[in-house]
């Protein structure tokens, strides 16, 4: 994809494209001439070093639009230093995974003087984007041509450019309209950052990725060399959680098939979900820690973590960096998340629960409806209640997730990822109650269990189909729409540019963010807790969730590679936070399915004299299993044991360097003691 | 404490003795002047060049015995740059911690090249330790004079002239007979290598800590100065745990006094205890986090860790280290642990509790002899079945504690740390059953609250007595009279020698050894069970816990300065595993807490007809409880905000370091592809 120039007007004749920069309408030419600068400057004088160019020339500039979009580049030794610099690990000739660094390039695997192969395009991307992130104001007291914008020495330029924009990026509602007034919106003078396609690897990977419909394992490898660890790992997480649950899938049908309502049965089904759900979150954890070791993120270095762009305060020393930046005391922060967040956290909750209320109301009063006249029209009645709620429920959320962003912001958190925990928290917690508290109602209050599985089975098949078609199929159809349209612009002009660069920059900066993989997991939470809470009662669950994931992981495919902007690859070693979040959820589901087990027709007619008995019997057997699973926690290790053998020999190896370098240091230190202890000697 | 040596055989003329070895008396003279040899041979030569001499010289040996004790010491700058090599941190002079470095040594705080205090007498001695520790073979094939002792390049001269020694080490009953015959059996060349103790600041550390019998707080740095941060931790711990039962004592004493029997105060008593022991458990990481980042263990790098003494396998080599050492395959000890470890501590759990209902068989058949007979003789057969039972008890702890450590060995562990987490649970789960399993059958299957009480309180407090007996105060009685023999035995002695050296040594020698913290902690942990597990049934417990730690803390520092030998000070920067045993202990008090309550007749007769609504209301309210409970662990941060601070600017400086080394190393790359270019250019 090298590309030759038409125009001259950059000092390098040819580079490879790899990130795009769209600057807003309006940006003024000191400004731009500022901006480029600062990034094509040399390193030692406080540049990116980088390659830098317009996508189109002075003389095309005039007839067409889209004159505000730059091409941003870099040399290939320039990829290399950058690469040691942001820590990446790479496996070395020996199979051992080892921090990049570029006087021993030579000992890497495929590395190759005249080869551009050793870094993959997302990891290439990955360095440039933290490569503008790393510029820093030096002298210059504010942005030229933008006097309101203040900056001070070592204040991240990249924050302060893309403010606006990064100040919006939370926002995870994906429509082509949201698109429209987000860009109306942008008052910043960067509009967008974003990576480029590389059309010919992306069609080799969705060849072997979703294109062809079979059932087979998906090119893990090949997604995180084209996509990054974190997408990589979702993936993975989806494939792994599929292949889980289909033993729970097939111990489930014959349930459903002979309808077997045995209370042993039931007994035996529900400790094998629960245990076996334990089993396999932990076997999870090892294997994405094999995974991430050898991609070479488990042994990344942790970088330092700079203030999120949001972050505001009294400008002050910080006291780990000593840097001047925004200081907010971090008692006001508590101040704020217990007195204002967490009550108004509750307070939704409470409505939500208030409005599930008002569903159960409504659904009895259609129901006396209906009994009561008997007619035809009463009996579609009868859905409007569920319809309504529905609605409410999904509105709810989306209203919830605003208020949700602007809390956490407004905690003002100075860590990108304290802010995504304490979104994630409200959230996950919300979102749970709404989904779940209508079963729990049904299950524990009006302990109808064929209600319940009725519910279940509605509720489960119905979001899976929507969120399908929502989230990937049609914005893939207006995607398609879109891009004749561009392509047709494109054909129009008379080709005295380079046409194909130019429709895939025009088509992919009109394509939608992606905005991490926060929506994707919450939906697989929210299947486990379908699958996982309700199981005994419903084991057909865990069959229907397998069918959707096999779907799913294409239509996500789909989604990642045709609907959205690329996105730039970002390195993790787990999936973190939901880990957690999974494991509670599996606890949570011992609990009910104690309790649904206890309250079953079947059991209790074992005990038909004494109630206390059984209540007795099931909540021992309740802590048996909470403790059989904490204890299973603690047993399983959470690495495969030859990784932990190579972690080990990695800090072995680590401790042994410094230890040879004391033990120089002490010899030469001694030699000094025998010299002074030879002067001492004389008085 | 400097002594002016009368012998002149030794090539240093003085040195501060710090640390002791004795060679057994059958020792050859080759295997002394080997041994010797490496040990003063210099650090590039292999050796630990560390200052040693004979405790008596060649004409003193001739009339006394103890011809094998000698004196190690080290120079000066040895002992810094040894400090260095075991990693020491020390406070600087702008009040950050850092690795203390013999180079960068005029940076910290109180150092002086005119003052030796810098390293206190205990790190001192452990540095010396640890020195002797790293002694490694070279090219001697055996042990000179030992042909059976065979040796390979790198592996540890200490572990095997040790062997013997440390291979009992882990037997922590202790008594003079023990230790006499323990002595006997040793076949080892060394004979036991200990710290010498400092009188003058023995003497100092002890008028602030114990003799004056006053209400303070301890010193627990000066305790950390003299014994070393393990013990002071224990120290500080059971400080920190008195005070923190003074509440739940307090607030306990009014239920006894005015007899409060009302359900309601119950419930409030029990809360208040469940989530009080949550907070301190917290709160005490928190400042135990302070404490050892003050000390300098927070941030003390773990080295790696070698194999522990009794290890074996076939000879192979270590794929994390590449070095030759005996290997033994994981599966093999997984197959000891869970076929056989395992087994056995379930059939001996068992056994246990067999004993327990032999004993209530015995009770019943006293109690009905009693009855029937009502006579005074048959009054006193009332006690017989607890006396029994209590020294069956006894018996039993003893004989598994042989048994653990028998099987612990036997399962192989590479590590130390492993050895001794696999120790401490198989004894703290049969100590639990065996101290908790009557009041447990007393509780929930004769549901005798009286009888609870009584048991709690007659077990508590003749555990509490029988120990402080047993652990200090009889040690210390015969301890003092071993020493009146020495001391006169020194006199009757010409006094050619240095007497006051001679006689300590002689002293100290035949003194216990510590061994470890362990059995105190198992003491604190089993009185945190009787206080938290029934403390809705008997408030009084804290009072008597508390009464008792007040006197604990002085016959343990009684213990430490007088009975025992020093013992090395050992680094650490927490309490490690119990800190997970309180917090499991907690929980399950939770549990037990609850259902007493649900018990109480004051309870039931709030729900005179539905007894099935009592248990769902207080399995509700435990599940609630101990939801609290983790959310509370979770939120409350480990680590006080200013030492993450200081942790943060620790990792943020040396990650600092790290860039501007890589910036440098970018600039000359870059310089060189400046270069490269233009030589591309040409062609």
């Amino acid at each position: 994809m090298k590309v030759t120039l038409s125009a001259l007007d950059t000092h390098e004749s040819s580079f490879t494209p790899l990130v795009i920069i769209e600057l807003a309408q309006d940006v003024k030419e000191e400004t731009k001439e500022w901006l480029k600068n600062r990034i094509i400057t040399k390193k030692k004088d406080g540049g990116a070093q980088l390659l830098f160019r317009p996508l189109l020339n002075k003389y095309e500039k005039e007839t067409l639009e889209n004159q505000n979009l730059y091409l941003v580049g870099a040399s290939k030794i320039r990829l290399l230093l950058g690469a040691e610099a942001v820590g990446l690990v790479k496996e070395c000739s020996d199979n051992t995974m080892r921090a990049f660094t570029y006087g021993t390039r030579h000992n890497f695997k495929d590395f190759d003087d005249d080869n551009d192969d050793f870094l993959s395009m997302a990891e290439r991307q990955f360095i440039i984007k933290h490569e503008l992130e790393n510029l820093r104001a030096r002298d210059e007291k504010m942005i030229p041509g933008y006097p309101q914008a203040k900056l001070y020495p070592g204040k991240s330029l990249y924050t302060d450019l893309l403010s606006s924009w990064r100040g919006l990026l939370p926002d995870m509602l994906i429509t082509c309209l949201w698109e429209q007034v987000r860009r109306l919106l942008t008052s910043g003078i960067v509009v967008q950052v974003f990576p480029l396609h590389d059309n010919e690897a992306l069609k080799k990977l969705e060849d072997t990725w979703y294109t062809r419909f079979t059932l087979k394992f998906q090119p893990i490898d090949r997604i995180r060399g084209y996509f990054g660890e974190t997408i990589a790992l979702y993936f993975g997480f989806l494939e792994y959680f599929t292949f889980a649950l289909i033993p729970m899938a097939i111990i489930g049908l014959p349930y459903y098939l002979f309808a077997w309502e045995d209370y042993d049965k039931y007994v035996i089904f529900a400790s094998f979900n629960l245990i076996w759900s334990t089993v396999i979150l932990e076997v999870w954890k090892r294997g994405c820690a094999s995974m991430t070791y050898r991609w070479g993120t488990l042994v990344m270095k942790r970088k330092f973590e700079e203030p999120r762009p949001g972050y505001h305060g009294v400008l002050g020393i910080n006291a780990v960096t000593g840097r001047e930046e925004p200081l907010y005391p971090s008692y006001k922060r508590q101040l704020r998340i217990y007195l204002v967040s967490l009550p108004f956290v509750c307070l939704c909750l409470y409505f939500s629960l208030f409005v599930m209320m008002i569903y159960f109301d409504m659904e009895a009063w259609a129901l006396g409806l209906h009994e009561d006249s008997g007619s035809e029209w009463t009996s579609i009645l009868l859905y409007v209640p569920s319809i309504i709620y529905a609605i409410v429920i999904e509105i709810m959320n989306r209203l919830y997730r605003y208020a949700a962003e602007f809390l956490t912001s407004w905690e003002n958190h100075r860590l990108e990822s304290a802010y995504q925990n304490h979104l994630i928290l409200k959230v996950l917690v919300f979102n749970f109650l709404n989904c779940f508290a209508s079963l729990f109602y049904i299950a524990f209050v009006l302990r109808d269990m064929k209600l319940l599985r009725q519910s279940l089975a509605t509720l489960l098949i119905t979001s899976q189909i929507l969120n399908q078609i929502v989230e990937s199929l049609l914005p893939y159809w207006l995607q398609k729409k879109h891009h004749v349209r561009v392509k047709k612009k494109v054909e129009a002009l008379k080709a005295d540019i380079d046409a194909t660069l130019y429709e895939q920059v025009v088509l992919e900066k009109e394509m939608g963010t992606y905005l991490g993989t926060f929506d994707d997991y919450l939906e697989l939470f929210l299947q486990f807790g379908y699958v996982s809470l309700f199981s005994c009662v419903y084991p057909l669950a865990a069959a229907f969730a397998v069918l959707n994931n096999l779907t799913e992981v294409n239509s996500d495919a789909l989604k990642m590679c045709r609907v959205f902007k690329r996105p730039f690859s970002e390195p993790s070693a787990s999936i973190g936070v939901w880990q957690l979040a999974f494991e509670t959820m599996s606890v949570i589901s011992v609990v009910t399915n104690c309790a649904l087990i206890g309250m079953s027709p079947q059991v209790n007619a074992l005990f038909p004299e004494s109630k206390t008995d059984l209540i007795l019997i099931v909540v021992a057997v309740e802590h048996t299993l909470l403790a059989l699973k904490f204890i299973l926690a603690f047993a399983i290790p959470d690495k495969p044991r030859h990784i932990q053998m190579k972690l080990a020999r990695l800090e072995f190896e680590s401790l042994e360097a410094l230890k040879q370098q004391q033990m120089k240091l002490t010899a030469e230190n001694l030699k000094e003691e025998c010299r002074e202890g030879g002067k001492e000697k004389v008085p």
